[in-house]
């Protein structure tokens, strides 16, 4: 097991009618808050209405910044910023999903800086006393809630990239399972694949030993293959979606990291190359691609580690290391089919044209991966094999 | 699942030679220390000179408590609170096991409270504006690093209470699994028991629904599982006293009992009375104690649970519920004699006669645990049982 530093100091409020613990957070941190949200589900669910209110009850300043894409794109970050600096705020609550926290991270970075925020997304400028943000979460997949990191997208130059930095980790998330009522099959399918992907990169590294961690993750994946499929097909099931909800934030806060390296990510870098050209949904692509990653990268010194998840999670038995981790990625296949994710790139119309380019950019700042080194030419082959 | 609130604010730092990280975090919340230790083992492994030479050389007062006893008495708390009057302390360390650690907290609420002490562990004060303090753990057990949790003894009444409060939550614990190394096979075991009882108690509650928090209990049994043996026979195999010393951490931060009643804690309860007369180590209580209640409370309504840990944990395959959860208690008791642990009173050479007394006094404040109520015949009737 490798040397850590456990912080995790995010206060999480879950479950039913805890919206009002946001009034003594905002309170503790600020007196002028940015609310941001994406395209206005939080209106249709009632959320927006409930939150506004509480917010003039207890006569707490407030502007917005609606709209906020999928993908969340820099121009939505910037606009952030100038509304945080004409209106002299001092605290963020993003509420929505991971694209609306992920943005509300930058624009609490770009505020404090001087100079633009995608020098951040292009290791040119590193955070400092970024604003404190909050969240209120309503859809199960980012994990953004309770980690400091965002991916922001450049719609001029087709860039996705991450950012960040333990300040940027909210203060507080409130996490409302029915909050996540509303979300439809196909998003909850792709953020179930979201989290098992998150659990995926946290888990295939080379180190051993490290049975806290790794079987803390399996027992993640377990809870996302038992109430992944009953959300999609019983949307108001409150136990799915808060099995689901509570798993998504633990699968990325750190937890299943730490006495580790960092994770793998290639799959992550190479399906945001991905979607940044094509503006897939983030766990349709990471639904393609991670069994043709974990086809690529297996091996002889690392197949106890893919039998491993195999034999604990997947149900498969064979002795033979190699056959079992096949056998297991055959199942993460079948499992991600079953939910309604495409299995090729075809599948979501998507052909070979811009693979060169997408292998290019995705190795841009060196090789992906930790379990094995990924150079242009594999990401390039993976893209190519999942075609 | 229950609605919760997520708080876990303690920094870990966990590794080899970390123990300098406690320079700054020491600075951070005080000028004037008490180090609290217990019977010198911190001296034999050169522990007690590296930390005061540390202090030294960072110009930071100190005062030491040693000698701390396990099931850590109330006088040892008072002569604490006395010498942090007097030295005008602001911070304790407390630099030991779960006795030591458990010790400091009380002395940190003690300080800043005008009555007596033991106040708190009869529910005549509660906490108030405590000390903070830290820690630098020597022993695999308690959980005490990382909770706000402590278990003070009284041995003018041969009470063992319990008393707690968030604010009491170690600042920062280092967590170095080579101070471990010097942990003989008998308190190995014990403490590998201890970290299994509380994913027991945290485990063993009327809630369904709530896999999040079930299955990261599992993946932590299965660790101690794996290496409680390994740790007994190799005391310095790293891997192994690095997963134990991690999971008893996890065990009892409050993570795997998030979304469910706050655990049943009757064994825990009962064992406290057998170990406030007998002074046996918390360990071997509980692992004789915990078979019995698991046969005693058994029923067809918890038969699930039960059969749950029996077949996810145990590798019991039986269908039956019932049947399975026979077979896992089978599995529980077969393990502690494995490491070495008692399996009955008689082994420990207590007999039958202080037990009405130990059965009324663990009910004094009324019945005991979740997955069962237990009235004193109750208790009475398990003690029997365990002779």
């Amino acid at each position: 097991m490798r040397n850590f530093t456990y912080s995790i100091p995010t206060t999480i409020y879950f479950g039913k009618d805890k919206l009002e613990e946001i009034i003594p957070e905002v309170k503790r941190y600020g007196k002028r808050v940015l609310i941001t949200y994406g395209g206005g589900s939080i209106k249709r669910i009632g959320l927006y209405d409930k939150l506004t209110a509480l917010f003039k009850q207890n006569d707490i300043f407030y502007v917005e910044l609606g709209g906020i894409q999928p993908n969340p794109r820099v121009s939505s970050v910037r606009e952030g910023i100038a509304l945080c600096r004409e209106h002299k705020v001092d605290f963020i609550l993003a509420v929505g999903g991971g694209s609306v926290i992920d943005a509300s991270k930058a624009i609490a970075a770009g505020v404090t800086y001087d100079g633009d925020v995608w020098d951040f997304m292009i290791g040119k400028a590193t955070v400092k006393d970024p604003l404190p943000l909050g969240s209120v979460l309503t859809l199960a997949a980012t994990g953004s809630e309770m980690n400091g990191s965002a991916v922001i997208s450049n719609e001029e130059t087709q860039d996705k990239r991450p950012m960040g930095d333990p300040a940027l980790r909210p203060v507080f998330s409130v996490l409302d399972p029915v909050y996540t009522y509303s979300v439809n099959k196909w998003h909850t399918a792709a953020g179930t694949t979201d989290i098992m992907s998150h659990i995926f990169e946290a888990y295939y590294t080379v180190d051993k030993d490290v049975e806290v961690a790794d079987y803390m993750a399996e027992a993640l994946l377990k809870v996302c293959i038992k109430y992944g499929p009953i959300a999609v097909e019983e949307p108001e099931n409150y136990e799915a979606r808060a099995n689901l909800m509570w798993a998504g934030t633990l699968a990325i806060n750190g937890l299943i990291s730490y006495g580790k390296a960092g994770g793998d990510w290639a799959t992550h870098m190479i399906e945001h190359e991905v979607s940044a050209i094509y503006d897939l949904t983030h766990g349709a692509g990471l639904a393609i691609l991670f069994p043709v990653w974990m086809e690529y990268v297996l091996d002889e010194r690392n197949s106890w580690r893919f039998a491993q998840m195999a034999r604990n999670v997947w149900g498969v038995s064979e002795i033979d290391d190699m056959k079992a981790a096949r056998l297991g990625i055959a199942e993460i296949r079948k499992f991600f089919s079953s939910l309604g994710m495409p299995a090729t790139l075809k599948d979501v119309n998507i052909d070979g044209q811009h693979i060169p380019v997408m292998a290019k950019k995705a190795t841009i700042f060196g090789a992906l991966g930790n379990i094995k080194k990924l150079q242009q030419a594999d990401v390039e082959e993976i893209l190519r094999r999942a075609l």
